[in-house]
């Protein structure tokens, strides 16, 4: 994702005739034109690929049916408009990028007024529709390459351990969970599972006390690649589509029980949630940054290194996290802000990513989705998840109306935000991340 | 898997009209009937299902072209006939049971006449077939339940520690990869990854030196469950369809270096094989035996007890790898065998890897697949892995002809077998499982 270069697509300057576009704000402006997958609620309709714009979504099925598109683009929006977009990744950068240019001109303020009325007719309200997951996951994995989450947890964890020196050397990453990853607005119940209580000897089996969110970005496989046949560092913008937010729902109780030596299991395979809209790495082409690392710290392997990472292998997508308690919602209060960072302080690029979980011969396909792990800046406002923040439970944070939390109660919704801006580019937003833990169901 | 009665289909003294399947040490005699997904070598042909008896394949959609079936077990058929048997899984027992009994009819040697040369002309070589993977898997986990391992394990790795703690409250388990799931005559390249060499100080980027194989079997869910619904250890057995060997092949330098503290990843995802033949749950009735532990042991917590999986909860599924290097290849001598056990050790029992699965409400859905962990009894060669059997590559086994083997070579092929035998039931075969380890393609 380093080697995009910019064009008129990411023209600041740029409007859309329709209107909400054009709000300062809105996190679907012209130069986004995000992806995902929707249906009208409660209209028995069939799902179909859909792009964001402005307060509406643009439906690709529709826009097939008409004149307005054809040749390649055409091509590329009808494998868009099926119920998964896996037959749009697997085309590739060209026809993305395509696609991405041919909708462009048709919602471009100066498209031909003629265009104005069929594609207006293929908007949905965004208000009016309901998501689904965009992709046949075939694969998830979830990586730890902040190396502020990593310095946190282990503080709080293992008071006297310092982060594994196998962090510096490369993105660690486990497998998870496809069959419990669901939508924005997903509810689960809070998991049952084992933990041994604080002296306790033994373990019990019991709701999860200890229930946090991980705030992390979801990175969608366009095109795959051979197993045996590794994707080189230079070679990863190719297989990336674009990215979600995601929040890997985590229950530390069952994790720190359970997760020597195989890793965590049960503390997170009951739920992670993604939000409906995936940005194109076209549309964040803009906001790459240097990636560094300290002076100290050993220098990547080779097959971990490359001058375009270098250059440009962090992104800068600014990063919040809220919640809504069940009574802040009942008393019509909005979420309470908990923290906010940036991605570009990643310890491992989303290039080193997958250029390491390919290196062994591991084959991605189109649709696998990788977590980028916990995202946690270095400043005390910064963590991306409730463990950080509230020192392990010790220290609850404020929810600014006599509330606070150690770790989630049951009915608290977690709201996660994205977005990029800087000066000289349009801003991008990645729409919202929302889900809300359940009562455990006592068997 | 414990509540399955015994019927007529496990009559040892039935027989087939079909010679092959009455020889005496025949994996696939009537009592048997194992699905797979298989088409004709080189023709072209569509993958499809199919159902061994003696050394042929009896073709699931030639046979639903027929009038042979008809009713239920017609529209089992039907499902099981397709390129992937999940829509077969997700119909449930009473669908599997039904098909099983039908084609135990059409095969039996009383079938009626008229019968046999409908049924014959529905019948494909097992030699002149080719598999592939039975089924879309949604999820694969691989679990860490044979103590026996386990110390084997702690015993070389870490030599001053032992199991952890909580090997003995839980069947621990991690997510696999499934892209790289293979069937039977997988090849696939020797990983490369990251590992410190004995006595330096940083990791190097290189092809694993220390290859192994790990002998499991694979449990496919037949039918799933919801989210936030856990299967309760009294109703595995509704949702279990069958059994497969599988090698979980793992690179144990990679391992050591990265398991801290996210478990296996790169160690293990390059590639596993399963057998092509899924042994239904049906089938292996009669080879159930008490599920028992050491008195000194923790009693299992609540969810992971049963009556029915004290009394019957182990399987005894006899056990066998060999290896045959690709010198023993050209000079035209078969594998050599390197270890023997049987599931029935396993501390462990397939009940509660799926009870504990799915207790923190994680869904199954048809064709996810787990693994059982290796399987290593207590004797000296019992171990289901070459770095158990080898003592970590410091005792090398001999192959019996000049060769040995600390870890696997290039070209080495390791071959799994699995069988049931016991007095007054009929033996029960599971075939092959047959992959070989190719150069690592060093970039």
């Amino acid at each position: 994702m380093v080697m995009i270069s910019l064009d008129h697509t990411h023209d600041p300057a740029v409007r859309s005739w329709l209107d909400s576009a054009n709000v300062v704000g809105t996190d679907f402006p012209i130069q986004n034109l995000p992806f995902s997958v929707f249906r009208r609620r409660g209209m028995q309709e069939s799902y179909r690929g859909g792009v964001a714009i402005g307060d509406q979504i643009l439906d690709l099925a529709a826009l097939t049916a008409t004149s307005a598109l054809d040749g390649f683009p055409l091509q590329a929006a009808r494998a868009a408009a099926q119920a998964t977009l896996n037959d749009f990744f697997a085309l590739g950068p060209n026809a993305w990028r395509s696609l991405r240019h041919a909708l462009f001109v048709l919602l471009h303020e100066h498209a031909a007024p003629a265009r104005f009325s069929t594609v207006r007719s293929c908007l949905v309200a965004q208000v009016e529709a309901e998501h689904t997951v965009p992709a046949r996951i075939g694969d998830f994995i979830d990586c730890y390459t902040s190396l502020d989450h990593a310095r946190n947890c282990m503080r709080i964890m293992y008071p006297d351990a310092d982060v594994t020196t196998n962090f510096r050397w490369m993105p660690q990453a486990y497998h998870g969970r496809v069959s419990t990853i669901g939508v924005s607005g997903q509810q689960f119940h809070r998991p049952m599972g084992q933990s041994v209580p604080p002296g306790a000897s033994a373990p019990v089996f019991l709701p999860s006390a200890r229930m946090d969110y991980e705030l992390e970005l979801g990175i969608w496989i366009g095109q795959g690649n051979a197993m045996g046949k590794p994707i080189a560092l230079e070679q990863v913008d190719e297989h990336i589509f674009g990215i979600s937010l995601l929040n890997d729902w985590s229950a530390r109780d069952i994790q720190v029980w359970e997760m020597t030596p195989l890793g965590p299991f049960h503390a997170k395979n009951f739920a992670t949630t993604i939000a409906p809209w995936i940005v194109t790495a076209d549309a964040l082409a803009p906001f790459h940054t240097a990636w560094t690392r300290p002076v100290a710290d050993p220098q990547p392997l080779p097959y971990l290194e490359s001058p375009a990472n270098r250059e440009a292998g962090a992104l800068d997508i600014r990063l919040e996290v809220s919640l809504q308690s069940e009574r802040a919602r009942r008393e019509g209060r909005g979420p309470a802000r908990l923290s906010g960072t940036s991605f570009r302080h990643q310890y491992w690029s989303i290039g080193q990513m997958v250029a390491h979980h390919t290196a062994g011969g591991c084959n991605l396909n189109p649709g696998d989705l990788i977590g980028s792990g916990t995202i946690s800046g270095p400043g005390p406002g910064e963590a991306g998840a409730m463990i950080e923040l509230a020192h392990g439970g010790q220290k609850p944070v404020p929810l600014g109306d006599g509330d606070e939390r150690g770790f989630l109660h049951d009915g608290d919704t977690v709201v996660m935000h994205g977005w990029c801006e800087k000066p000289g580019a349009a801003r991008i937003g990645f729409g919202e991340c929302r889900g809300t833990v359940l009562p455990a169901l006592v068997v």
